[in-house]
């Protein structure tokens, strides 16, 4: 296991959660094995046994990155939230903006956990829940229309941003700055209060 | 084939319906077998080929039929277009709500093919690009936000309202009105023009 803290060693490992990335979103997680990864990354079988336990494990990783890295740009807006004016429209934007950005950087790991069916429900879930939270503290500061259900509006929001992501972002129809600004027209002026 | 016009042949094809759509939503469509249907049914198989050919021809049957109605739902906001004032907030609730009530009536099919991936992905496209029309119309007649993309838009539409149908309505844990309230809320002020 020393190998894996060299500097070949994280390449290595790198090359590998890429490898099985691309595989994964061209065939699904079922369909893919082992042999599929370690061939496309250009190593061994043996290689890649001393970097992971198992094809479950390399698809954890790459999952538990992705949520991180996602639950932490879908939280963003809360730490400000203690300003005036948090919950602006051009704020509605930045974060729309991010999230569509990180899309557009990850678009095959985008595809395996926005598609797959159940990976893609916790995920929304989780997002869901962090939109909820930071739709209820802005109403309570004031920012957000009195009337909304900061639930209702939650779900609503995710399954939008994932739409978009899913039809427009990932098939290259769309820029993240062309979709933050459609998503920004049609959401905002539900959401900001006055 | 005679027995099928008359009206017990007309009551045993509607229990195969009905009891096809309780086992697809159940077990899936893989899973279920023209056995499994015509127990729940309580009828015999040879009383099945009578009036279907196969389970496929059962599948596509339900399928159609809720294609049509949804159609014709999403698609009955365009009726009214020429009318002034036709894209009014109450009017999208009234529409919202339509199709929140039509899913709420059948949550079995909606379960089947909503959820079913590929034929929600149909499904979805065929909602969104009536949708999108009927926004565009509303858009030349001065009813719309001139800077509101129609396709945009209806997707972003059309996800709202599947993921609140799948969250909250088939759960019971919202009725149609205060889901067609809800959603009104939040979309209705970034659609209809000043």
């Amino acid at each position: 296991m020393n190998r894996s803290r060299t500097e070949k060693g994280e390449k290595s490992r790198k090359r590998l959660l890429e490898a099985a990335a691309e595989e994964f979103a061209s065939n699904g997680y079922d369909r893919t094995r082992v042999s599929d990864i370690v061939k496309r990354a250009g190593l061994t079988q043996a290689a890649f046994y001393l970097y992971f336990p198992s094809k479950e494990a390399v698809y954890g990783e790459l999952r538990d990155a992705f949520f991180t890295q996602l639950s932490e740009l879908a939280d963003a807006g809360k730490q400000v939230t203690p300003l005036p004016k948090e919950m602006t429209v051009p704020k509605i934007r930045e974060n729309l903006l991010g999230l569509f950005q990180f899309f557009r950087a990850r678009p095959r790991l985008t595809q395996v956990f926005l598609a797959a069916a159940q990976e893609g429900e916790r995920l929304h879930q989780q997002m869901a829940k962090l939109v909820a939270e930071n739709l209820r503290t802005n109403q309570n500061a004031g920012h957000v229309r009195p009337e909304l259900s900061p639930e209702v509006a939650a779900e609503a929001m995710v399954a939008v941003l994932y739409r978009l992501t899913e039809r427009f972002l990932l098939t290259e129809v769309m820029t993240a700055e062309e979709l933050a600004d459609h998503a920004t027209e049609l959401l905002a002026r539900g959401i900001v209060a006055p």
